[in-house]
């Protein structure tokens, strides 16, 4: 019975990767009945249907969300405070919206503001962000992750038991953190660490000829596939968190610009002593950052 | 019977994560016989008979070479020089001299000039580098791995049969290469990567506390974990290796500084449009460094 499906119709707004896994673990979980779909892209939503996450596909946000007990909005973060603005006056009154975006308080503000019913309640499921599109969706990616939630002012605690039941419902480990304490720790832990590895993979560039006329038997060195596999998430994804999240991430870039160029002059010192002090408190320091 | 053994008495300089590893390799797979060990520090030797590894500890690098059928140098590469000078009057002369560091050129330039017998054969094993001591030594290290050789002009056809034999005993897949360009390749692919861990783990020093007073269940982010897994590497060894091979490695760390610059820039700017183009082009890299 439908009455017994915690969420009976479910708008993606936003049909990747991130959306489309949660969709389908929801699906295979229970909790949801019909999946509609919207995406600016025609083709994912096409792709959203072979894959088996969309029973049916809404022409825009609002028409997407008419009906719908639970919206999850997981299209990139650049482009939520507009959509929040689209489906604001269309939601039924019980409908919860969550999010998956790994920066909170400018979503949580705008939805404050603009969804006074309290419906709102930012979410940031840590899963498997270097796959891209809902082809590649997998409803095993949240099994045993964490999702932080940070509800806003306004919330109300049902929206958020609503978000909750979702994300537990799917595997997350669900945990509450303020937004702004979220941004600021998710600029050091997880948008830093994008932005190094964006960076070695954009100077590689120039070594291309040379790494692929000298292919390693075997495959590249594990160094190399460890230190890029964030690389390969989506550039609109992260172009978006990046902007986001500057005020949190620009001083940690600056310091990332110096530390490479500190040790760069310690090696055309030959300065031993600096580079390996510095190379010391490196290690030191990931071993307390990975405790 | 002895005479059956390919190595009856190995000589192990150096005595840490590698050497270690690669001597219980050698001893399970029933390449050698008897294994004498020396080092810097007495501590290493004592954990290194605790582990198995050693059946004797020599006093110094001329001692234990004497008698040697092969002579493992696995020691920080800065330190390569010497050991190579004093062991040079001792060897016996059917002896083979390997090593396992990340640079080559110039060792292979320095034996070729202090070791005319020939005996000697540049040796790069790529495995398990991040871990530390031969208390963590693992003969397991090297199944299926890349081991270059990189022989130099004077070095015996012998000596390339028996480094061959070694590595491939313990499990390596052995590859030729030259060894100017074996330290351009690692340059590339393993030492600029190293660079950026050691870099990001470094700047991430001035975050531990915000971190720490808000410990992630379930553990950090898996892209803290990957992206600093090769800065718990020891900081003796990559501040040789930085050393060794800056002529090939320092270019590539100005690139890297540009490129965490142009990225903090483009953040600083708000230029979605730059940003999202440096993404693309290290997304693309990433996928042809990787395949």
């Amino acid at each position: 019975l439908d009455s017994q499906i915690p969420f009976p119709r479910l708008a993606l707004i936003g049909v990747g990767y991130i959306g489309g896994s949660a969709a389908l673990a929801a699906r295979r979980a229970g909790l949801v009945g019909a999946v509609v779909g919207c995406d600016v892209n025609p083709e994912s939503c096409r792709q959203g249907r072979a894959r088996g996450v969309l029973d049916d596909v809404a022409e825009s946000p609002a028409a997407a969300v008419a009906g719908a007990s639970l919206v999850l909005l997981a299209a990139p973060v650049g482009s939520l405070s507009g959509l929040i603005t689209s489906i604001a006056g269309h939601l039924v009154p019980s409908a919860t919206v969550i999010d998956v975006g790994s920066v909170k308080l400018p979503v949580v503000v705008q939805a404050d503001s603009v969804l006074p019913s309290g419906a709102f309640v930012a979410c940031h499921p840590m899963a498997g962000a270097e796959h891209v599109g809902v082809a590649a969706a997998d409803p095993d990616i949240f099994s045993g992750r964490l999702c932080y939630l940070c509800p806003g002012t306004r919330t109300r605690a049902e929206a958020v038991t609503a978000a909750t039941r979702f994300w537990e419902g799917v595997g997350c480990q669900v945990a509450r953190l303020d937004a702004a304490l979220h941004d600021q720790l998710m600029a050091a832990v997880s948008h830093l660490p994008h932005v190094a590895a964006y960076a070695l993979a954009g100077c590689l560039g120039q070594v291309l000829p040379l790494v692929e006329a000298n292919a390693m038997p075997g495959g590249p060195t594990t160094s190399l596939r460890d230190t890029l596999r964030i690389a390969a998430s989506s550039p609109q994804v992260w172009r978006d968190i990046f902007l986001a999240n500057r005020d949190h991430l620009l001083p940690l870039v600056v310091a990332l610009e110096q530390q490479v160029h500190a040790l760069g002059k310690a090696m055309a010192n030959g300065d031993a002593k600096a580079l390996e002090a510095a190379l010391i408190s490196g290690q030191a320091n990931r071993r307390r950052l990975l405790k």
